[in-house]
């Protein structure tokens, strides 16, 4: 860290940050600066907030952190692109740019085997669909819950595709790890330390949603949270961000794939459902998101989107799925992939 | 709902609009505009949210709610303020503007009884400090969980201040609303619904505070969630939204005091410490807090912030909140209130 | 418009509504709802903001706009894509993808020549390079002004590529148009009015590029405020908008594309280079941009951008630029464009 | 500044690093940390943004800014408060709360010259209202221009308040400069660096809104122009920044008045009316400011505002501003001021 002194702080200031940051574990180095002193503090700050209380020390300015905070994320541990297995045909991360497709809510028997079979049909690698819903109005469908559960094995079962769906709740992980192929933590929990750990403690690979104002440093400390309980085979999804623009749910920030993957080993996948709230603008974000780099996508498709219980707005018809993933073949291909 | 249709939008899709409205259960009211018609969907809209699905109908531009979505949080609902009783002495929402401090996290016996007794005796009402800690990092300082607990109880026992602490896991609801006066739901749990309705169920008052990209609505619909599930005793706490301004660790947003008093009856209290992130700035935006009409504030004092394990930067030392105490006593007659 | 009345309100209040929604020359249409009235205006209300004062009069809650304020900018207006001519072989919004590109600022005859000589070569059609510098800082270098618009006419004159270079003064737009072949309002000037009125005047091409703020709505009022002064020729560029995100320097917002494609005749290009302010990821940027549908690309490129004068770390070296064309060809023939 | 190397950074990128450093006439200062060299350049960086183009270099991971980059607007450079002189009677940044008052465009005679009398009467010192103004839309009213400025000008005879009107191009600043006794600089126009520099070179004190998604160092650079073009008579005024809430207008940041009153010597003034753009939020923000420290206020007032040409809804009547002065002077007192 570089803690930076305020211009004429007084030297029995600058000798009590020496002595702490000492005291901290570190080795103190001071730049004598044309207007004021700067110091370094070497050692691995990783793990070691504490350096940030300096700031409250008399004479101190501000205290610049040089290090990212994450370890096994960290792509300067481990220098090759990470591979994550979720079922025996399919791997995210490598040459395969992975179609996750499904309904956002599991509502019955029939709407989740017709979702399965028609994204299977046009191309899907893996069935999204939720069982738990972590809905932002406590009147809303809140989801089959087990039976929901039971309903995606079923269409596993009849198509052979892997399932991801949503964990809420750490009481409920293992349930839901029982039947589940991936585990998908919701942007709303994103930082929901409790539920982090416990998915870490699981043998299923996790789909990490970035919540809607996290950092791409808070989200990869999230990552690391997972990863720091044992579980190395996270993937992580940009799915928009809130900012002030409303024309679309979130503003869908699509540069997080290239300075992600210059920052971590772990996949990287886009949601422009939920990135965009719209269906019209999610084949568009669909072909962008492949070419910047994304090692996979997961889509809402829905049968019937005008009734859908959750997210109709923003869910493509079969049909244009299958014609979304027609087009998208030729820009995996300029990426230099395959679907 | 008001459905907003295209502009030269078919017979047969407006038709097809008006039937689903009917189907839903409204009763749709055709307005013939300039260049469009616009549809109005009368009925009670709130918790039927599958309205909005009617955006994915050919024909339709847009829906627009009208009604707000929350009920028992609402001030159409529940006219008069509600006071809300934390223990003998102390009630939230009433004349007296209620004071919670103490610091970010529990760390020994010393340390969080040299806090109840500094804040004790410069006027503060309730001893806030975290035993389960939500940390960004997992390599930090996780609190001392149930051992906290004992200490915060400890501390009450000798200066009679009830004290607020943070439940941030379902599974951990129970034991915590065994030792405390009051249960905080932090801002990166703030949509965490499993937390939220486990709260709900338990018997105790819980300040709600805001999350970092958390609308008043959606702010709004959490306590609805704790609200449905039976617990009436929600208090609203703005904590700083994130924003691009870097100068503070949060934005303050003080102008949601008479937005939130405008639309729910519940107690609205504000942590500027979190707010700002900067002790410097605490006391300042202490004063416009209880000017702006808020009923309580909740502030960061620790004995000692350079060795403080959490959030040493934003902690005032004793000396400076009596201080800031004394000036507040001000602002608060001011503004027809007592401390 | 929609006028949501405060449930309850008295009569005599819609009454008064009701008067002045005739007054205002709109013709009022009121919808009896279960828990308050909605009132509908009906007639055209673009240019007619004047209809939101009637949110201050007793009992209304709200006033809710339909139609979108701008006329000439819509596709409601005109439906066909507009094609913009820049010089005899180039237009904007035709089948070609165009690249803008060259240096942030032009330093000196050899630095504009020999870049715009490398972006000849790789296959751009316009050369962009700043003569009035826009600068944050009073103390950075402010541009050759009128001395590099002479050098960028002699770069065109060598290469034959057209140049665009930016207006920041109603005083100097002439004086800039004299030389241009389109003139660029940058994002610190997209809601300076009297300037957008000036260009409006002017019969040269302009890149209009959105403010760090603005929403879709009101980039588009923009282009109003030119087109309204008789210039048609408007091109609207995404460059990123401010949020709360520092890993990039703005967040480069590629669904704007989609969206603007439906509300706009306008064509729509996409400036990666100042969307995220750091050469590493300009190249996915520029696939994504093209593959979500961008009708041109404007890409810093500069022959040293260790020594650039502004802008260095965000600027490709010819060769990399260079490199980006060429796979870039690729993702253009995926979206059936061609480079 | 500090330049952060990446970890395994070669020794001759290392070198180059170095070079460059003296090359740009600093001196630099290794550090070798654990994972990574630090090197510290030791001079004024004021000024010298260019060193920012360092991180195109091969081997640098990022550039960190130790100063900030204002000077004359720093309390660095001037410790003591700066009061600004509007008038005999009139001055800014001293004991007393100076209030701006009036409505946001003249309309004509009648309403100016009501509008003075009455926020003369509640005990207003600065008259408000615009005669060029800065309108989203083109086709909204654009002010009456030089007839305005002649009606404030008249109302100014009458009432003896010194008034403030808006300068929205360097061509007609000279004329606004002829009639006004401050000039106001909005916050589309807080970059228009061109009329910054204009207003700098004028005798007229400035109030400089702050833009809507300024940082609070922008907003001090932009006050930098000014003074760095002669004129030291800028006063600094918040007035709500740009986020993801919609329930207000904009967010209004108070947390910025202790911020810049730790970083500048100019006087800080809020604009509640522009802050919030809903009258009902107009009084507690303005309590709020005057609590945090605040120097004046800007405050919307007009006697008719349902019939007002703009800013309808965010002005108070006049009986309502008289409330709130009436209730303003409490709070002035308990921050040791007077109105």
């Amino acid at each position: 860290m570089i803690i930076v002194m305020k211009a004429g702080a007084a030297k029995k200031d600058r000798d009590e940050v020496l002595r702490r940051i000492r005291e901290l574990g570190y080795k103190p180095h001071v730049i004598h600066g044309a207007t004021r002193d700067v110091i370094g503090a070497v050692g691995d700050e990783r793990g070691k907030a504490v350096l940030q209380s300096l700031e409250s020390l008399h004479g101190v300015e501000s205290v610049v952190p040089i290090l990212q905070p994450y370890k096994l994320a960290s792509k300067e541990v481990k220098k090759e692109a990470s591979v994550v297995r979720i079922s025996d045909d399919v791997v995210i991360g490598g040459e395969q740019v992975v179609i996750m497709a499904g309904p956002c809510s599991v509502e019955n028997e029939a709407q989740i085997i017709e979702s399965a079979e028609a994204v299977k049909k046009a191309g899907a690698h893996i069935l999204r669909g939720g069982a738990f819903k972590p809905r932002t109005s406590p009147y809303s469908f809140q989801g089959l819950e087990e039976e929901g559960l039971k309903l995606l094995a079923k269409a596993r079962d009849l198509t052979g595709l892997p399932f991801v769906t949503e964990v809420i709740n750490p009481e409920t992980a293992e349930l839901v790890a029982g039947y589940a192929d991936m585990l998908q933590i919701g942007a709303r929990n994103s930082q929901n330390f409790a539920l982090l750990k416990r998915v870490g403690q699981l043998r299923k690979p996790v789909l990490l949603k970035r919540g809607m104002s996290m950092t791409i440093q808070e989200f990869l400390m999230s990552a690391e949270y997972i990863m720091s309980e044992g579980n190395q085979a996270v993937i992580l999804c940009e799915r928009g961000i809130r900012t002030f623009e409303t024309a679309t749910r979130n503003t869908l920030e699509l540069s997080a794939i290239p300075v992600l993957k210059g920052k971590t080993h772990l996949p990287v996948v886009v949601d422009p459902s939920h990135g965009t709230g719209d269906h019209h603008y999610v084949a568009p974000m669909c072909y962008a998101a492949v070419a910047a780099g994304a090692d996979g996508l997961i889509v809402e498709v829905h049968p019937d989107p005008e009734h859908a219980s959750s997210d109709g707005p923003q869910s493509l018809k079969p049909k244009k799925f299958a014609a979304m993933m027609d087009k998208l073949r030729l820009f995996a291909e300029a990426a230099d992939r395959k679907l």
